[in-house]
Parts: C-alpha cells; structure tokens; sequence
C-alpha cells in the first residue's frame, strides 16, 4: 500500500518522477460548480518553479500543467480533474555515476532497501519535483476556500540564524513577493538573500523555517480525535521533502508558559466571541475557532552539496561523491508554495469533511 | 466523516465520553497468531492512569481493560480486537454549572459550534480520557512490533523551563520510571517534581516535552510522498490532546545548520550499512533507515486551572469559570504512555503496510 | 489489511465471535443531533434474533444492545456511537469435536488456511451471528434517513423452489410481519412456512431470495465511476453471510429484453420529472433519480445440516460431520432484517458522501 | 467525496470524459519489481477499443495508453503508475442539440441532478469511454497475478435470449477470442452475432451475460466481515456501465436447491484439500478456497438507440431524441475485457491486502 493518496474528500494522488517524462495529479472530490482560473494554478506553479531567481536551482523547466478533464465551460463538473506537467529537463543528464551509490542524507538508501531498486535519475519520486503536483492541485483548493472568504499564505521566517523579528498576525502579505527570499520584512530579506549567497558560494547549503497563515477560516474545521485539523496540518506539512518539523499556535515555546497566561481568554467583539490572545492558533480541541491559524515549518538544510562528500555504494564500499548540477541551497523560498498548497489542500478537504457534522 | 479512525492496515477506531458508560477500541487488522499478555495491556493503561502518583489528577478510575473479541487460545485470530475500558466515576460531579459556559482553551466552544451540542460532562470526547482507548490499542501494536525486535519508549525531557541535559541515544529507558515525572535523570526529575508541586499550589498548570525513541525500526517503513514515516508519526503525535509541535532528529535546531554538517556520512560498520551521525533521526525521505528514530512532543499548559478564570457563556456574555475538581497540573508524566502508544500504532501501521512493497 | 469496516462517511466497524464475551459496532460519521430511540434498536435486532418463530434456530439470545458512548440527553453527539451485544449463550456447548473438521460450505477450511488457526465454536467471526452488529448500527442509519423521509424495507419473496408472484411496487409493507416468513402475502407465506418445516424435518435446508425496497430516496445519492449507489448496495448485500448474488432493476431478467423497452421513458409529473416504468431501479448512472429502488439478494441453503455429512479434518482425512445443534433451516426470515440494516447503511453513507457533490 | 478511487492496497483513480482531452489512471500501490509488458496493456486495450469488429460501435479511437511514471528499466519501481490515453475522436460532433435534453436510462438527468450541471458532449464522464482506463490498469493486476500463477479470462454466456449451453469449467478460453462475440462456442457465437445485427439493423439493442472465470487463485484471499472476495468482485462488476446484477458459484440458482445437494464436500486430491463439486464459486466466508472461481454479470441492453425516443428537456418539456451516431447494438463483446480488468484489480488488491493476514 503506497502512500501517494492525500486527503479524504478532497482527495489528490500524485504520480511522477523528477526524470520521468511527466508528473501529475488528480484530484477526486472537488465539488461541482467552482470556476477554475488556469492562470491561478501557472501562477501558484510559477512560486515554485526553478530557476525563478538566482538563489534557487537553475534546472529549466517551465512546469506548465494542463488539464486534461473534470473542467467544462470554465467549471468543475464534479468528476476527477487530472493535471499533468510534462517534464522538459529529463534527459541532459547521465545520472549513471551515481547510480550505485548513496548519497548522504538523501533517499538512495531507503528507496533502494524498500523497494529493491530505485529511479536513480535525480532522485526519481524522491526528488522534490513530486511537489509541483501538489501546487497545481493545491491552487485548486485555494480557489475552493475563497469561496467561502478563506486565505492562505506562507513566507519565510528564518534562514539559517537568521531569523524574521515579526508576528503572523504583523505581517503584510503583499510583502512576501517584493524579494527573492520570501520573507515579508524587505530588510531581513536582504540579509537572508546575502547570506544564501554566500553559503552557496561555499558549496554549502542551509536550512530554513516557513510560517503559515489562514485567516478567515470558517468556525468548526477538523474532526477529533485523531484527524484534528493541526494534526492534519502538521502531516501535510512533514510529508514535505526536506521537512524536520511542525508547531502551531504556541509551539514548543508555549512549553514554559503558565497556564494562566496561555489560556486564551473568551470575550464578545462585535457580536462574536473572539478570544483575546490566540496562543491556540486558531485551533482548539483539534477544531477551528475562527481566529486566525498561524504555524511554523521547519526545512532541514539541503542534502545535495557542490563539494565532495564522503559515502559508500550499494556493496558497502567507501566511494567519494562530486557535488555537480543544479540545486538550491535552501529550499524555503520555494517552499513557501508548496506550504500554501498543502495548506489549501488540508482545508478544502476538511471544508468537506465538515459537512457532515450536523443533521 | 468523522476522525475516530486511526491507521490503514493496522486500523483503530476508538470511542467514548470522560462520563459515558465506557471508553473503548477496536482494532481492525492486527495479524493472526500474536501472543497477547492481558497483563501489558495493563501495564501501559497503568503509566497512563489517574491518581498513580501525587503530581497526577486524582480521578478515581482503575482503568481495567476488558477483551471483548478477536483474541482465542491466547493468540489474535486475524478478527477484530475489542477492548472496553467502563468508567466508574462518571457520575460523581454534577457539570451543569458549566453546561452552557466556554472554559478558555478547552474545546468547549468548537465543539458547541461544529455539532449544535456537546457533552459537557468533563468535556465529554474533548477529554483526554479518551487517550486510554490509544494506550490498550498501542499495547497490542507494541506487541507485534516486539516480535521483529522493535522497542519503543519515550520520556519527559523538558517541564517548563526545566529542560533535560541528556540526548537520546544517552538514556536508559530503566531510569524512566524510577521517578513519578518519567525523566530519566534522577536529579532533574526531582527538580522538576518540586516545580511542578510550587505550580500546583500556585493553582496554576505548565507545559512539557515528551521525547519518543525507537530502537531496532526495521529498515524501509514509511511511505513516500505523503505517508513518510515521520509524517504519520507526527500527525499521531498531534492529535494526542494538549500538543502544540512535533519535531523529529534534528528537527527545529536543525534549520541553522550547514548541510556539511547535518548531512549523515554513510559507512559500512559490521557489515552493515549505517551513517556516523543521526540528524535525520532514523528517517530518509520519510523511510526508515535503521538507525534510532528519536523524536519530540510539545505540550502545552493544562487548560484547567485551579483558579477562577474569565470567560463566556453561549451567548457570549462574561462569566466567571471557578477551578475545582481534580486535574494535572502538568501533562507530561501521564502523556509519556499516551506517546509510546501512538508511536507503536504508527509502527505497526507502517510495518504492514510495508508487506505490499516488493513484489 | 481486515475487512471489518464498512463505509466511508457513516463509517461502522464491527467485532465480535458467535461465541465470544459480546459482539458489537462502533458507527464514526453519524451526524450530532439525530435523536435516538432505544426501542427503534432493539425492534430492528429482535427482527433478527434467534428464538422469535418456529421456523428459526432456537439458539437463547435476547440480543440486547447497550449503548456506550456518543448519545447525550436523547441526541447524537456528532462523537462515535458504540454498541454492545453480550453473547449469554456462549458456553453452553462443546465444540472441540470439531476443532480439527471442516464443515462442508463453512469457512472452517479458508479461515484456517488464511490466519493458520481459528476459533472453531459456532464458526467464530465467520458466524452469522456477526450480522446482529449491523443490524443495531443500521437502526441508527435508518433514523438518520428517515429524517429525510426515506424508508427501506424488505421481504422474502422466495424460499427454495416457492416464488411470491408479486412486484416490488406491490407489496404493502405492513403485511411482511404478519408471518414468521416475512412473506408479504399471507397464501404464499403459509406454503412457505409449511416447505421450511418439511425441509427442516428432513434435517435439511434451502435457500431463498430477500427482495428490498428503497421509497423517498433523495435524488443524488451514489459516486461514480466506482462508488455507484448500486454497486455499494450490492457489495453491503454480498457481504451478508449466504448470499450468492444480487441484482436490482430489471437484473438479469433485462438481458434478454429490447432497448426499446426496457428504457425508462422521461415525463413531467406534478412538475416533478419521472420516468413511465422503473427498469431501472430508481437508479441511472450510479446516481438515484428519486424513483423507487428495488433489488433482489439470492441466499443459500444453511449449510449446516441435522444429518451426518462426509469432509475431512486438517490433515485431509476423511470425517463425518454429525448434525447437531440449533440452526436455521432457512436463513430469509431473519436475513429481511439484515437486508435493511445494510441497505440504511449504505443510504446514509452515501447521503453523507454527497454532501460533498456541489459548491 | 467522488467515487473515482478503487481498491485499498492496489489503488486505482481514473480520470477523463468522453470527449474532454484524455482519460487515464493512476495505479498506487504496484508492488515493486514487476515486469511490465507495455503491449500487454495494449492487448487488453485492444479488446475493448471502439471499431474492432463489425458488431461494436464504429467511433475512431486508437486508445493507446503512454506509462508517465512509476517503470523504469522496464518495471515497476513501487512509486504511482500513471498511465494516459489521449482522446482522438473528441471534436468530431456537436452535442448542442441534447444539451438539455434527458437521454431516456442514461445518466443525463442524474448527474444534472446531482453536479448542479454536466458535461453533455457524449455523456461525459458517465460514458462507459472511462472504462478504457480501467482496463489499462487491469492489465498491470493481471501482470502481478500472473506472477502467482492466477489466471483470469471472461467470456460472453448470453445475448438477449440466447444462452450458450456450457459451464464454466467446460471452456477453453483459446476459443473466446476466435469470435467477435466472444463467446466460447462458435457456433453459439455464431447466432448471438447474426442476432446482434438483426437488433441493430432494428435499429435496436439488446443486453447479455459475461461469465468471468479465475482459475489459481491462491487460497486465503478474501477478508471478512465485508470485504468478502466475492462482495468487492460484485461491487467490481456492479459498477461497470449497464451492470444490473452479479450472482457467483451457484448464484440465483442454488436458492431452489436443498443443502445436502449444494454443499461441496471436501475430500484429499493428491495431498491437497480440494471440494467435489463447486456450488460455492471458489469462495467460502468470503475467502478463496483454491477451487476455480466463476461469476456471471448481467448487462442491460444499451440506452442509446438508433430509432427515435421520447423524453424530456431540462424544464421537464416533452421533446424527441433522434437516434444518431456510433454506438454498440450489444456491449457484452467488449465488456468481456473491462469484466477482466476488475477481476484482475480485485484480485491485486485482495492479494496485497492478505499479506497483513499471519505474524
């Protein structure tokens, strides 16, 4: 049983190799009735794309999804609606030299002791290229939660020690696309953007954290005990290439807090009970209160080096391997897409989900 | 659709209120031919129960799980395992004082607004009563992963600001219960006894951290792309109650590293493939690697406190909330049960799933 | 990967052995606010219970079922709702002369061989008595559907070689209770009932056909490709312990019949559109048009039998197998219950699931 | 929540319409390490395509499916198998004129029930087009079976009301394909055709009977209480297009049979356990028992007919549908792959599913 299937009514498999000759998507649930925006779904594909800057990896590819059913005269017809991205970079590369060895850090290993053998070409469905499905369909959810006055957006709150000095609820997400980076505050930016530079310079490579924002998410989203909406939130996050963890609300900072200054106080504002402080995260008992959700995303640093690294091959003998290609040397700004994405993703089908609650 | 449903090969649905007649799970999936010790089911549900120390809630509930299916001649038969958990002190308190009332970051409000109504009796399935349903399923997964060598246990390493000096791989999982706190440093338990008694008597509550260890993971669970090993893990983690974030090897410390240090050199030791470090804590690409998977569980400060607290009723007028009963003022000691069996369910899962990989 | 769950958004999931402690259901996904009546339950299982006629096994059960968790003051909670049924009968005999037989027909021989042992008292989990769980979550289904005024019943319409000459829009439900056949015409249920003992005297068995009638079926329900209303219905049917095929509409008698007549021609009714006849069976595409739903379920003859019967033993030596004990001698009374309790099942799931359908 | 997913361990989402740009299939959960034979998908294809015989519907069609993932060095390498068939005959007509017109029995008026509004142009996604999908995933199913020496071939028994006069057991599938029936017998076969032409020369159409035969399957697949083998292969052909029942082993016949004669009764056969006679279809409690399984599925004659219909519009108006275009008179010919194509996923996904079974 393969794990490429996501979500429960809103429901995505991803299919595709990073030097196969497409990837793609399909998404089973989406509700009749929504008025799709192609353009949305290119612009969404666009954030992640390589080569979009000169801090990300300058593979080409133009990620163009096209859709091949579930869409008529502008809207979903409810049936299952396929994107697929056909890959244009596939074949300028002999991956042959790596082919029996693993690199560190990377899923060589594991896809080789899992399943026998293994796509060794650019990581085969290791690589992150996998994620440009998830942005296509991922665009598709958004446009599902602006229906209902939902949004989404991510950026980049820190790269390596560098971190933004700013709240979820400070941020101006017009911002976030003013630079290269991501990162809402256009000075912190620059320094970040600096400092990848220069860690790429050195063949080196570093990590970085992603928060996320849903304001305007209804009341009442995500079901105890097990699929509460954090929870799902926090899978869909970690099921990112490269992701090492998740927290919301508090976090792992709200560990030392009292509970008298965590609690967040109940209190009527224009009509509706708002809670005063949202140490909650806009989730409490696994649901949505209506304020707004807020987390963070941590990205390890990226495992492909431009210098030569130390390893062994499929027979357990020392082999050195050369750092050559084209890579990122961290991965935050483009995975603020694919954050967003997944974060749609969760919501749409939770939206769904949700309509089953009550008689 | 609602989420009592757990795992896909080795599934669970769980049941039940803090104040129904009972609790309950059922297992769908567990292999024909375990061993079954009634004893370690108890055993687990006892590290999880009310009242077995003085810095636990003193609810007064044996916690005795009764096997209703699936089990004969002492051995699973491949059906359905049933496990019931009666409760004996659901009707010792009467709630209607705060039937109609918002206890601040307790899911009283979504709850009241996802379904119409709620059991307000302890927060009803809201309560983390429901978690001793997760640790009789776990015990039975512990089980079966036992019999390929896999041994799974977790700690307290952190109680507000309190932290533990010890890294994983640096425990020995006998000192974890030599304490009522479940750290397994002795002195650092018993500072963090003593704080968590001064919080207590403050009428106050505080957060902690669990850490979880695998030992003896076989190589190759987790499925790519959404259903990574950690991923799973970190979702099960998530929807435990009270967790704010979930972290796994080097996790949010991991960002401000350069990828030369956090890559894991591979090299053969006995014949055997392993890396030198463990940044990746045991997972590649969402795949065990064989290395010890390690991991860390935020939870927040317990919402009840034992002071009087502001809030609102349905209508959203002010009311005051009073602190009585009997509550923890720290999750942490009891959670750590709660995250080895969520961990063993999570394991179990994967390793079935993992039987359709190769043909 | 077991197969005891059933559903996707009124998800149930069933335990229990014929001579297990209890047997018993889990319902995740039925929404809060439907008011339960305990009578409604235990009317639905006395249907069905051992010991209600003459012509029934007259093993002791009261079947009755308790409720553990998810109603709270008379309405569902939107939590899961747990059943249990107490096996009282479960010691009073003797089962170990078969333990190493395989009753011809039984799933002695295929539960060994797939789990390596079994439990061999009455069949275990592979007993009919299995079906009593479902009855109970299906009295549950029922009411939520009937809140929508959609109403299911069925009836026997044949036993062995007696057919009722009769068509689904004919029957007058009130009469299929008036005899221990549940035969809805009183003629053709006294020759049946007088055919049943005949068999039965002869310590032999026969098989019948269960016909169901879904009325006031919203128009909507049913998934395609694959999740068609009819495909679900038929594989909820095929499930039930005994049955040998299904078929709704015209079935297979619309094979040998003419495109011309058998389409259901279109017409306005009271401004509502209909169809002229009803080949179809209320359903078109997968999808209900509001029209009546009608199908048939063919059972076997019991294949326990009062004589001695030839088999062999796990070794493969031959045995004779001696007819003892209390058992049906034709199963469609009773199975009129389980008939209806799956078909609920299956409207209210995909009452639920379509929900989803539009924007 | 759409039903275009199927099975659980060897999981299947279709896409596509009629005449959007393409239909296709993802297939997660392909073991591993199977050989893939890209013109045996194209054989089975072939076997359903438009336009092969005289006797089937003449729209151009070449359903050539490309594989974009999930091969590599020829096969499988456990990641999701995408496979594409790109629509060339989808511009060729204009659907305005039935654009809000109800085909009489098609699923036009349900699906614009249900969706709010549907894609007209050929029936969109409720045209039986989608199965070519089906039957290129079943292709790979049958690969993997193969591996285990399970063998499934289906063969047309009726059309109309002629029937041919031998059991399952008694065909040499070598002789099915030697006619554009498919039927067996060649001189039935050679009827049922002159018979089919007579329909359509009539401007007619008539239904049939598949008979699917699997022989090696291996014992043990099957999982109860509801996944019975027999319940997901009903459910597999139930949602076929134009499926109106599913009866196996004995069927609707054996309910006039007593249990004495419809037992099968086990005795030893060169050291195995094998049963005299086979009422039981192979499949005891759900679980294959080794014996050969066989099942009959009745199709309706097709809704489309080539003479004149009355119907409705959208408002509920009487109009006329003019019979037009290229359609089968009898789908039983090239239904006879899709039959084989479920099977095959049916009995991959049990396959897959038993490996949880045993310890």
């Amino acid at each position: 049983m393969a794990g490429n299937t996501f979500g429960k009514c809103f429901k995505i498999m991803t299919y595709g190799e990073s030097h196969g000759s497409a990837i793609g998507v399909t998404i089973d649930g989406c509700p009749a009735g929504l008025l799709i925006d192609a353009n949305g779904i290119q612009h969404d594909l666009d954030r992640r794309r390589p080569g979009q800057s000169n801090i990300v990896t300058q593979r080409k590819e133009s990620d163009t999804a096209e859709i091949l059913s579930g869409i008529f005269e502008g809207k979903t017809t409810g049936t299952p609606i396929s994107l697929v991205i056909y890959n244009e970079d596939q074949k300028s590369k002999d991956y042959s030299h790596i082919a029996d060895k693993y690199r560190p850090s990377h899923a060589d290993f594991t896809y080789q002791q899992k399943f026998g053998h293994r796509d060794y070409r650019g990581g085969g469905r290791s690589s992150a290229r996998e994620t440009a499905a998830r942005v296509a369909a991922g665009a598709i959810a958004r446009s599902l939660m602006k229906t209902v006055g939902t949004e989404v957006f991510a950026y980049v709150s820190q790269v390596g020690h560098l971190t933004l000095d700013k709240l979820p609820h400070q941020i101006d997400p017009v911002e976030i696309d003013k630079n290269a980076v991501r990162c809402p505050d256009q000075a912190t930016a620059a320094e970040m953007e600096t400092f990848i530079k220069t860690v790429r310079k050195e063949g080196d490579t570093v990590g970085g954290v992603v928060t996320g924002v849903i304001k305007g998410c209804p009341v009442g989203l995500g079901a105890p005990a097990f699929d509460k909406l954090h929870a799902d939130l926090g899978k869909a996050m970690l099921s990112i290439n490269a992701c090492k963890g998740f927290e919301y609300g508090s976090g792992f900072a709200g560990v030392s807090m009292r509970g008298s200054v965590h609690n967040d106080v109940f209190k009527k504002v224009h009509g509706q009970i708002k809670t005063e402080s949202n140490h909650s995260g806009g989730i409490q008992g696994g649901i949505s209160n209506g304020m707004d959700i807020y987390f963070r995303v941590a990205f390890k640093p990226v495992a492909t080096l431009m210098k030569s690294q130390t390893s062994v091959d499929q027979t357990g003998e020392a082999v050195q391997i050369e750092g050559k290609g084209r890579h990122d040397p961290c991965v935050v700004p483009r995975a603020v897409a694919i954050v967003e994405a997944m974060a749609a993703l969760v919501l749409a089908d939770h939206f769904l989900i949700a309509r089953g609650d009550i008689l």
